[in-house]
């Protein structure tokens, strides 16, 4: 892992605190001395782990925060109201060793498997080293909040203004015994006012983070933060777009990484009536076992496209569907002769399968990202590790 | 197979007419003298293959039928205006060749691969030698209609008049270069209303066939067909109850059947605040890749499972549901200590696997049935065999 700097006015560092038996990096830290304004959205499953909760009550009160604990191995889920103290703990006590006034600054994410104690002592004994080794490098953080993924997740943007934007995620990879959890942290001192950053927040996550599919089960810890330090001028506009580059970016890299999976399934839909349908119809296309089985097998297999984009409701109509597969027309409002092999051919070839799909019925678009469904999934996913 | 007797006034038949390259059966035919009273249901998905629009508008005209034409194969789907023409003509042929007088007296069922022309000539020679081998055995139809099942799918039942119920199915396996179809005929000699039928028709396939998932994609070929002769005299009541019993057994058949499964996936839901959320809720676990490959590993994953009802939107407090795995109490409101073994060992014995869940929020209740997710099904549909 490369080096990344953070933008002015973060530090971060991370550590193994042994929470994960394997002696893995586990435990991170964001922290910044100036008052953090941020953005905050979580999982939409009513199943929630007290770090979710917590942060959304947070959220409500407007306040600042000045730094996020995070760690990885436990998700402190369903563990009743032991997990909501020991998450309670854990924020105290990192409040206590950054020196920071109020609990209330600190925000946490847990992720890792669920209906687990929460070793509360490891993590105490941890946090003074922690805060000693802060720097002004991400890398150590990146790899502290990860479980299943294959590799940290890290994207820098500098806008003109010379503001930055690094982003930081995990992926929604999942193992035994529990679900994995999506959380990206995206830090920035680009000055703008936490109301603009609230306002823009949600679009973006539901135009990257929540466009990405592995296998459709939403984990009760998944959690997408914002942080800005205000340090560096920006303009609004620039700093959406960047924002968005950013965790569209980070989201490829989740999707590419999914569990057992070697490509990334990318759907672009145009010509929607609205938003919403553009978003469920290339959401149900990269949703589908089916589909998802098809591009593992290099098969051009439009029907099962068809099909997917029909169940999201989003057209009524095939006769004015295009479909095409790395580039090729496959379908046109009916089957249609193509080069069945040169298509799988382009599909074998690519680290990435691009579906596009043109509804005819308006001018909205949505892409999506996923990966394909391989033998591997159910490999990693059946293994009973008792 | 062992022969099945049809109710009274039922004829049907079943043949090879070359559709299937494989030259396995792929046309049958339901006939009978009496104009049958029938009920209908069809595909949620948006995209409709031409047999499913001809029967929603024919069935909203109240009139009777005399025949069901299906072919197994060729979904003749995505095939623009072409497809209508052909299934009109199926129609017309069958129409034809049973001396009806209206093609509206026959419906149409397809199902195979999607986008292909169906080969309209073959049908049509094979109609008279179709019609000749009517009988009053079920088992050749019900052969005819398959796809990827690997067994015909067939139950009878024998209410205290004397009337009789005769289930035949084919199941939702999945293959190249297409989805698959959930067909299922239903035919009776219950004297009973046209508009009786129809009101009872949709609550059992609500209970029974919509409570079956294999991967979570619907077909624009997926119908229900309940027919009647009306020549027995039947209590309504008796007869409901038994109509969704003939429906959850080939139910309970199409999962167990679900491409590369090795075992049923039968989950029952109690406790919910209405049946909508009960059904669900049922569904969303049976739904989950993470469940279906845990249950697949004799895993007793109880995590998968409550994040499965939490994203099912069915359950806001976590601290009042129970889930039981083969009987074993696996988690109550939080985690708990199980003999885990114990638990695997009881998966890995049984060719079914029961989750019950207790919501605690109500009093309805619900059941789905699935199966495993295996490295085989990814195989079977990950393969592009041009």
């Amino acid at each position: 892992m490369s080096p990344m700097k953070l933008p002015v006015g973060f530090q971060a560092s991370g550590l193994s605190s042994g929470i994960k038996e394997s002696g893995k990096s586990d435990l991170g830290v964001i922290y910044s001395p100036y008052p953090l304004y941020w953005a905050f959205t979580s999982t939409e499953n009513t199943l929630k782990a007290p770090c979710v909760s917590r942060n959304r009550s947070r959220f409500i009160s407007l306040q600042s925060v000045q730094a996020v604990l995070v760690n990885s191995g436990n998700a402190n889920c369903a563990n009743g109201e032991q997990g909501i103290w020991d998450n309670e703990d854990m924020a105290g006590y990192a409040a206590n060793v950054l020196s920071l006034k109020r609990v209330q600054d600190v925000l946490t994410a847990s992720t890792g498997v669920v209906g687990k104690k929460m070793p509360i002592d490891k993590v105490k004994a941890s946090l003074n080293k922690l805060a000693r080794q802060m720097t002004e490098d991400s890398t150590s953080f990146s790899e502290a909040i990860l479980t299943t993924d294959s590799q940290a997740k890290q994207v820098a943007l500098t806008l003109d203004s010379g503001a930055r934007i690094v982003g930081i995620a995990k992926g929604s990879g999942m193992i035994h015994p529990n679900m994995a959890t999506m959380l990206a942290f995206v830090m920035t001192d680009a000055a703008l006012p936490q109301e603009t950053l609230r306002e823009i927040w949600p679009k973006v996550v539901n135009n990257s983070f929540n466009q990405v599919t592995v296998d459709g089960d939403t984990s009760p810890n998944d959690m997408a933060i914002l942080l800005s330090s205000h340090q560096v001028r920006a303009n609004p506009t620039d700093f959406t777009n960047a924002l968005l580059e950013v965790c569209a970016k980070l989201a490829q890299k989740i999707a590419r990484d999914g569990e057992g999976a070697t490509k990334l399934l990318t759907v672009k839909v145009t010509g929607a009536r609205n938003e919403l349908e553009a978003k469920n119809a290339a959401r149900a296309v990269v949703r589908s076992p089916l589909v998802k089985a098809a591009v593992h097998g290099n098969d051009p297999n439009w029907g099962r496209i068809l099909v997917a984009v029909g169940n999201s409701g989003a057209v009524s109509d095939m006769a004015n569907l295009t479909i095409k597969l790395q580039s090729y027309v496959v379908y046109q409002g009916q089957s249609l002769t193509f080069d069945e092999v040169a298509v799988s051919g382009a599909m074998k070839a690519a680290s990435e399968v691009v579906v596009e799909i043109e509804l005819a019925a308006g001018s909205a678009t949505a892409t999506a990202w996923g990966c394909d469904l391989t033998a591997e999934y159910v490999r990693v996913n059946a293994d009973y590790t008792t």
